[in-house]
């Protein structure tokens, strides 16, 4: 296992210099199965594919259904099925970069396999990792699987349209999450409802914009 | 990979057979992380505690959050601490057999990592596997995680109470799922709310009593 997170390693360095020579930010989107990943990044298309060129990389167990639903944006976009694997690593990441032309790129995402566990030790040599949570997978998740939330440089926590309807306690959340990262940002957000995607698309806005050598705001 | 798989298969059958020679129904819970497991085993122990002898076994990364939630049912419990593992393997459940009187026992239930991917992978030696998917997740989870859905017993599709306020489509869910595995059963229900609880209980009331030398009806 060790050999095989050192190759993985290394591999990931190879990833982080070539992206960052060619000034393209790369998010790491990790979540369980049905967090919300792609209804983010459909959101996140919408607003910001006219400011930025956006790249997807989406890591599926089988099918591409997840690359279907962003198809209408017009970006490009890999499915990776990992075949049963779950998780991406730096090596199929490696591999299908060649598809991008990343002169003309300016951010990145790369959709993980649905899986809060095992997608959290392998780095893909991304600028950062994102974590999404849905207020319907309770309030301990933060507790329960740390591995993700200590890697991770921001949390959205989705489906906040869902918390009247559940027992998810807000505060416990925010606690244990800060407890666990002191410096993990939180967004609290509806993909589908669109409450505090704004916040999200102005820092998301930040991060691209602060690589790439023509800043330019969101707003 | 296959040396792995192989040498759990063997311990898996040694697992199978000890629990049939003691008549131990073992039911083997997987779903993603927050679908409702450890919900389910509250409802089913209040339940069924009085009439059946139940342990369980919890599988989590890094707490003990779950079994503690159990720990009112005055049931024999045991934690398996992956520490960071994505799933129980069936070498961690023969370890810990010998902690419950199997003589004094009727079913076992082992609550898996909350993981959609990996535990469907290693044979427990588990009678069966029950599969729970929350409706918070989206209706394409079968489609787009087949091998769970392939293998299980049975699918307890939780959080009903839920669906009016997303969009998960039933239809295309059930469509799924039986294209996937035209055999598996499935349960509508709400952990939380008691909706199609009675036909759970009635279905592994059922699966124990076959089992056991002494049937006994739930109702």
């Amino acid at each position: 296992m060790k050999n095989i997170l050192d190759r993985n390693q290394n591999k990931a360095n190879e990833v982080r210099n070539l992206l960052a020579s060619r000034k393209v930010l790369m998010v790491n989107i990790i979540s369980s199965p049905g967090a919300g990943k792609t209804t983010l990044l459909e959101r996140t298309c919408e607003a910001l594919a006219s400011k930025f060129r956006i790249g997807v990389i989406e890591g599926d167990v089988t099918t591409d259904r997840d690359a279907q639903r962003l198809k209408k944006y017009n970006i490009p976009i890999v499915v990776i099925n990992t075949e049963g694997g779950c998780h991406l690593d730096s090596h199929s990441i490696s591999k299908v970069l060649d598809s991008f032309d990343l002169d003309n790129l300016d951010v990145l995402f790369v959709e993980n396999v649905g899986n809060l566990i095992c997608p959290s030790q392998f780095d893909l040599g991304e600028t950062f990792k994102l974590a999404v949570v849905s207020t319907a997978e309770g309030d301990d998740k933060p507790d329960k699987y740390p591995m993700l939330f200590r890697e991770a440089k921001a949390v959205l926590l989705n489906k906040i349209d869902l918390i009247q309807y559940t027992n998810f306690n807000h505060e416990n959340f925010t606690r244990d999450l800060k407890k666990i990262n002191g410096k993990i940002l939180q967004f609290d957000v509806s993909c589908t409802r669109g409450d505090g995607l704004e916040e999200w698309f102005k820092w998301i806005t930040d991060q691209i914009s602060h690589l790439t050598s023509e800043p330019e705001a969101y707003f």
